[in-house]
């Protein structure tokens, strides 16, 4: 199956690396690389020109004449996304469906018969750098820096500190495992911004934490969404776990509550998730 | 397709009523049910017969005249094991695939190109139930009481508290993820039966508790498996889930470490772990 790529930040790169190293049981070939400041290439053995190994030539072109050239089974987009307007994936993914070529760029979950009516999850680390932070006598200012030191946080670190990564996060699982047709804005968000270095200790004193914690359950009428700080006890599965490690429950009518953890994820966990998207294509 | 189902206990009547629920999405239907106490029945609709809630006729029978007489699709083998010999469940599936029926009643696990590099574990909830029984200033003795008045362990419960449940889970759990061809006997496995109230609380002044904690890890040589109380600090994600939840982190190639956790679970689960089973048969 060929690949048009579109995006090749540090995922895309370390899909390309998976997808060589698993050739041989898993056939993936890619057909095309678009990038949006790095240029374009297309044809098999693309991966070393954009990696400026080799003295291939690129050319920036449009994500049309990108696809219609590259001529693959399959679009997979791992752009940076703009939460607030979804693009540019967005334009992408129109481009790829008017060919006919699928897209995946999402998680999936499934486990036959079973329906998801809730879930909790504490996603963003940058919070819980900021708090940690904190707790060990620092300033917010300090946390955000911390957090960026440790590359897991844009330049300001507002738009994860303010709940929108979480909220980004929480109408992309509401979507997939509750059957929402929601968007970030529409989850009720509140983030750790009026949090102070004061009422963390006094927390603490209280053997407890902080977390942004990520709600979601089906209701009546739909769905409820919500981030918001919590206080938990510093032993809660949703506050303990070490480092950038995230956890999602979800509860379930079959299965009651059980849930994933993720220990200190790096991009290449984020590239396994393409992939194993990608060697479920032919199941479905 | 048409289920044979060995073994009627809390756990098979579960999934009767289950496969029950879900039949018009997942069109199984159960063949017959042989059971070691309480006789054996073949036809469809005979559930209630051995629930009593009919006036049916069961007869006892052997597993040979059952299989022949229910004449079904799968296998379900779901009676009480004897760790130590695998019977019952032995004879059983062979009697089964001397006549081609497909046997399941185990969890599978399956990423696309993952490679399984280790796990660890904390599988035994009456273990843990003794440990906080004499954190709270209980003996050992009061904590098995407890187990047992959760309905979570046997009589004498030194199955759980010598290691072998948590062996046998080790064991079986090598075998699907690591490819191990090995028993719980060949687990090294030490219990808690030489701890003692003043040694936990001793432990617990440091702020950190005790598990029986299941390790399993490829080596050069093939695998290594232990079964072992391990003191742990009392957030770690292995020592800090509520009541009978568990917790198994899986460490692999491409993944990192990930896991996966279950809240409290019940025979529904247990059932549900069997019915994914049984809707994953077609996709073989």
């Amino acid at each position: 199956m060929k690949i048009a790529l579109i995006g090749f930040g540090n995922v895309g790169r370390a899909l390309a690396r998976l997808l060589s190293r698993k050739r041989a049981e898993f056939p993936f070939t890619i057909a095309g690389i678009h990038t949006l400041r790095h240029g374009t290439a297309v044809g098999e053995g693309v991966t070393p020109v954009l990696e400026g190994k080799t003295g291939g030539t690129t050319h920036p072109t449009s994500i049309e004449e990108f696809l219609d050239a590259a001529r693959a089974d399959i679009a997979v987009e791992l752009t940076t996304l703009d939460p607030s307007t979804g693009e540019p994936a967005i334009s992408h993914i129109r481009a790829a469906f008017a060919r006919g070529a699928p897209v995946f760029n999402i998680w999936r979950h499934a486990m036959p018969g079973v329906k998801v009516l809730g879930f909790t999850g504490a996603l963003n680390s940058t919070s819980k750098v900021v708090i940690e932070t904190m707790e060990r006598g620092g300033s917010f200012a300090d946390g955000l820096s911390a957090a960026r030191a440790m590359g897991i946080t844009e330049a300001d670190g507002a738009f994860d500190v303010e709940g929108w990564d979480s909220a980004a996060k929480t109408a992309a699982l509401a979507n997939v495992l509750l059957g929402a047709r929601t968007t970030p804005q529409r989850v009720s968000t509140r983030g750790i911004g009026n949090l102070t270095p004061e009422r963390v200790a006094e927390i603490a004193r209280n053997g407890k934490t902080v977390r942004l914690v990520s709600r979601g359950r089906r209701t009546a009428s739909g769905v409820s969404l919500r981030v918001r700080a919590e206080v938990l006890d510093r032993c809660d599965p949703l506050a303990s776990l070490p480092g950038t490690s995230n956890i999602i429950l979800f509860h379930t009518d079959l299965m009651g509550t059980f849930g994933t953890v993720s220990i200190e994820p790096t991009v290449e966990q984020t590239a396994y998730g393409v992939f194993s998207d990608l060697v479920d294509l032919p199941r479905r």
